[in-house]
């Protein structure tokens, strides 16, 4: 399959979709981005890759973090970890406290921010320095040594962070956060903050498109059945309130972020990360999904076949 | 792959499980079922098939019923389908009046009653005799002359069946609903009643696992893509509000009825149906589910991989 | 005090807001009634009495009849009522089935439509034609002999009528219904389409007022204590879910309907009817609600002083 | 009426429930006080007063400092206050975050903890020391020079404060509260912390029951106006989410605490505090609503008649 043409076709045709939506401004650092940014990076396991458009440049992870805080712990605590979140997509917006109260303080899944904070929790429990773990993660397993938190975005969130520490007291409230409440939110607001490009981010991603080994050094980060796993977390909870429309539209196990970014991995082949700032209503890059819609009829790489 | 020698070994392993959970008394006629039932079979594209215990025992389908409804439906309407129903996971019980009151009357997705009750009603306003309808097309599907109706399940629901009836009044208050709530209801009800054994179920669901076409026909019920979302919707939504644990420990799309039979789906390859009668508190048969999680750890087939 | 110019400044006053609200539509017949309609009258325990505008026009007492009810219900039951409807204020719009599924099936008062349905399935336990006793009992304590169903608007509000059927199987379901669903919702949307001027159900609603016992008879309906009790679920829950601003507003145990009548009482010396039939969002009357706030404000007649 | 007497009758009669129940525990300290405290004050407007038991021994009077601090931002904005806290019962249980989220950070009633809250930060935006406030308003309305904080229980609180710091930051999020969230809930521990005996929280507490007045001063605190729309907020919000069973029950305005503590209302004659530390599953004083209860019906004090 050409894929390098591939790519510029689905450059061309999301064009129009360019300015649609909107770049999340609820973090003003974040709104300040240009919306036409538009990059898309696929990176197989045998080491090819192929890319466009802005796919060099970096941008804010955001909500991307989970999937790798996830990772971190979910290697930590093992199955021990479904005993403080769950794996049940949630039927709300990510930043609901309607849930949490009903489960009792026990976020639906790790994708979620209320979820993602408990993730950092055990996190913060775990390391000295949690945030720097994150980062030293990435770093080992994208093969990228200049990996870095923003600090005016981490800064930026944190002093509009106010739902995002609501849900924390909140669980707390409930005996599910072990730590200090602002030092679990620190971590969390640091490492949403981290900033990558799209090759960064598919090839970081790539061990789960690889049975969990990072093919570039050869490390198992998880074993296959908790790849298979992750990846099941990544269809049914990766793309917020809409993962539902996006399992039925893409077919592939993906998060997303507030950033504009998604990474979505077809399993035992490639990781792919595509990049356009203006969201949906769900919080999902609308180019970015567009993107990857395109792609999944053109190649019809899908989980489903 | 040895499938008889791993169908034995299942069938041997969930042995102590089929005591746990409880079989559905809310209709008292499926409450006659004994509980330790225990059948699973495979059918694959190419003719092959293995089953197991009780695999060729006739069973309650419930809202397996669902998956064909379903299907007939996106036949019928296409894309329009999805301006009535959704396609998200519901994050509650199958039974739930809630969210159907938040989202003015749209069903979350066509697997939860509510919304099983938007596609029956589609039905119903394209069929003179919808029950027989779907009755014919289980027969052609499964190549099984005599598919049928139990009709003392379907009156035993009707007779208990007020919290589906509230359901019906309650989406035709919204406007979602065309046709008769009376005529949906017993539609519903019928079309829920019907009994098939492991065997036929599996076959009947080969499509779902073939790209759209029936193996033993070659006739093509749904396009590759429709099929992939098809497979999409089952993996996110099909086994109530415990979806995503089922996709987490079995990785393949699936649909449950309480009547305790699973349908699940190896995309490309093959179809599955497992039953025992007894229920976990979603609804989803406790030794069906631990077989189907026994079977993919055994064969490693998952769509996360 | 001088009532009659008290009225006619109300009368005066609220003109304004005649054009304002919406009549209600849901039920077609009742869309019909011209928008500017307004009566007002006072009944006092004494026998004197004051009106103005339309007071001796009939309209549709809809949700007002819930009072006659539920009395006929606490006469007949007693405290065993509240085993099977609730007394606190809903926090949810009067039609919300959300409530009744958290509480299974209990409603929270007998105000909201699904309180006033179990009590009406309590009355239809009891007599052989509850409609029809309904319509004695308001005979009876309004003095007036010509008291009368309205068949079109009974119809209209049965054929539209699938929220409220959705919310009596719904009970059903939960075991709180004891007689047959359409019988309940028959009677209901008879007792609903009772037409009755200011000036009548004022006087229907005098012992209310007077300690449970009816003037111009004599006869006690029930006991001070029961009459205070009913006063004290008026107050908090009589204006669906405005009732704590109405409470601040207009310090009055009252009971609206969507027909635009309110009924408001006075403890211990007289009896209120207001009617204009255009409604707030909560669906109470606009011109009502504003009278009785002037009332209140001009006489100094409130419960908590 | 010989009110000395009937305080006895109440005394003996209620002795049995004084083991029912459960004293707070959520706040540590105040798992400390001895279930078996009971006393009652009466005050009236003409100076007479009444009392039995322990109503000279201070406790914490936790929730009751809502009333305070509620007039006081009253006084200070008028009806401006409407516009960021509600009048509604909120038909859920008092530390509930769900409403908040359905009604956008605008809290049901300044009575429940988020309505506090809200009601906290006008005080703070007011006020250089809001908690020294507060403290002198009760000294003046009380008369009592030495009415305190208990600050081993404010710091208690605050230790185990997530589920308000939670509400809190989530008010925050949605733009509903002007002053830092820490400075917020330090003064909302500290008002809450407040100890005063049942005579004094009576004496405190006449105002609402004389238009308004401090009877001892002769200074009018409130309009009567606002003095009745405080009256109809305490009838319908002032018992948390048993408001409604309350009215039924009791028929006065009233605020209860955790710490045990009742204030009702009769208007325009006295006010009553009683005190018993355990508490119903609603968070109101078991033996507390008992004897308010039995002294409406033995003295037929009720706003209903």
């Amino acid at each position: 399959m050409d894929y390098a043409h591939i790519l510029q076709r689905i450059h061309r045709d999301i064009a129009p979709l360019l300015t649609q939506g909107r770049v999340a401004d609820y973090i003003p650092e974040l709104g300040k981005v240009p919306a036409t940014h538009f990059g898309m990076a696929l990176v197989f396991a045998d080491g090819r890759s192929h890319c466009v458009g802005d796919a060099a440049v970096p941008f804010s992870i955001q909500s991307i973090s989970k999937l790798f805080a996830c990772t971190l712990a979910f290697q930590l605590l093992g199955e021990d970890l479904w005993q403080r979140v769950g794996r049940e997509p949630s039927g709300n917006a990510f930043n609901s406290l309607v849930q949490l109260e009903i489960d009792h303080g026990i976020p639906r899944n790790p994708f979620v921010n209320a979820g993602a904070l408990v993730v950092t929790d055990t996190l913060c429990s775990h390391y000295a320095h949690p945030s720097l773990a994150i980062l030293d993660f990435l770093r080992e397993i994208s093969g990228v040594g200049d990996v870095n938190f923003n600090s005016a975005v981490a800064e930026s969130e944190a002093g509009h962070g106010h739902r995002n520490a609501a849900m924390a007291h909140f669980i707390k409230s409930f005996g599910n956060l072990s730590t200090d409440v602002d030092a679990v939110l620190q971590t969390y607001f640091q490492h949403c903050s981290i900033e990558m490009s799209c090759v960064e981010l598919a090839r970081a991603s790539l061990f789960v498109a690889n049975h969990g080994v990072v093919p570039h050094s050869g490390k198992a980060i998880l074993t296959p059945l908790a790849t298979r796993r992750l990846n099941a977390i990544l269809l049914t909870c990766g793309t917020y309130n809409a993962a539902g429309d996006f399992a039925f539209k893409v077919g592939l196990p993906a998060k997303s972020g507030v950033g504009g970014g998604i990474v979505a991995i077809v399993p035992g082949q490639l990781a792919i990360c595509v990049w356009s700032p203006t969201l949906d209503e769900y919080g999902n890059s609308v180019a970015g999904v567009a993107a990857l819609e395109h792609f999944s009829a053109l190649t019809a790489h899908s989980v489903f076949q």
